[in-house]
């Protein structure tokens, strides 16, 4: 029986990628991913079977792999982590649904997340409490995500938002900012960085007040901070507190 | 004038750290950290002068590199990722505060963070919307880390429990699971993940009714789920929702 390793290829350059995760592919008979993905490590697929396809199929991606690895050594790829909002839960799901002589064994390889990556182009915006919100309403309500905005914004998280806007949903970030900003002070930082760590890296520092979205793209990453972040020289800094022991 | 590389080494096993962070590590003159942490790097520190001290001693280990840094180059390693709850604010705040003229540049290369490392070691149970909180309580109020649990259950998010138990305070995870347990099913699974990535690794899934807290340690990470998660074959998952569209 084969086996399944769901790899996480961090932000996108083979510089920022595990040795463990790139030897799950190295070693791999068959790389299935998404197309946009699967570029980004093609200098390490020669001689290998690529199952990439476009965007809203996940499902038989994922299928496919499964159905390969019944004997063969197959390696499924997200960017950032595979174990945020990335394939390892489908893997997983189908993979349980196999019959158990035919079912391939799984494995996860962490990356660095687009959270993390995003993060360190910025400064250092994580260093208390967050909450990470996906403002994609194909698969969940509005109304949950909504929900979940909105407690962010009360309890004083930082707040990460992945998916920010996409062709069908590009007015969510807005619903969002404006749900923030009943509860946040306008001035708080908002950080967006697009295509971390890969070619094209870019970065706007704003604040809720000023905020548009319009740089955002398919690509990028927002960050909205607490209520102690701020931005100085360009960096987005959220004081873990040590301040409030010791001048520094 | 010198560098500081903020580098984040991942969950402490040469395999899962990025060659950028490896690089950063390398190339350094001097090498900060905490004990713990310099050990598991101990292979890339020859001829490298290492400041290291004792747990608690953050700003002033912050301070000696800085110093370094006027004309050195200085790596601070932080296990798992810098940016998230590591030390790449306070690094940037010291040196922020430094007079221009001696003050050093600060990047901050990225690592495979620790909830990462404990999300694939449990399966995939952050497919979904999360929130991470700290419960140390050294630099942080209680009340706040209470109102951020509580704000996290009501809204269902999966919860990261990041320093969920140390010497000085036994009681708080308890603290934290009965808040969990005000808003979420007993039955609501819960991943403990000790040394993830790391000799002496190991997981145990409970739930929260049966969940009392004495396998974790100070290398701990613990993560509730959401009212979607559940259990099977020792994985816990949390589906992204693929179901609600087409059976799997």
């Amino acid at each position: 029986m084969g086996k399944i390793t769901v790899v996480g290829i961090g932000p996108g350059n083979l510089d920022e990628m595990t040795p463990k995760a790139r030897r799950a592919i190295e070693e791999a008979d068959t790389i299935a991913g998404y197309n946009t993905y699967i570029k980004l490590i093609e200098p390490l697929l020669e001689g290998k079977k690529v199952i990439g396809t476009g965007m809203m199929q996940e499902i038989d991606r994922c299928r496919a792999a499964a159905e390969e690895a019944k004997d063969k050594n197959v390696a499924v790829v997200s960017s950032g982590d595979a174990g945020v909002y990335g394939m390892a839960g489908l893997v997983l799901e189908i993979t349980q649904a196999m019959p158990e002589d035919t079912r391939p064994s799984v494995e996860v390889a962490a990356g660095v997340s687009a959270l993390s990556a995003a993060a360190a182009v910025l400064g250092a915006p994580l260093m208390h409490d967050f909450a990470v919100i996906s403002l994609s309403d194909l698969l969940t309500e509005w109304t949950t995500i909504e929900k979940r905005l909105r407690a962010a914004a009360e309890a004083d998280f930082v707040t990460v938002i992945y998916n920010p806007k996409s062709k069908k949903r590009a007015d969510n970030i807005k619903k969002a900012a404006e749900i923030m900003l009943r509860h946040k002070s306008p001035d708080t930082p908002v950080g967006i960085v697009t295509a971390a760590g890969r070619e094209g890296e870019r970065k706007v520092i704003s604040d809720l007040a000023h905020f548009t979205g319009e740089e955002i793209t398919m690509f990028s990453l927002v960050i909205i901070g607490n209520s102690k972040t701020y931005v100085k020289e360009g960096r987005m800094i959220t004081p873990r507190g040590y301040e409030n022991k010791e001048q520094l």
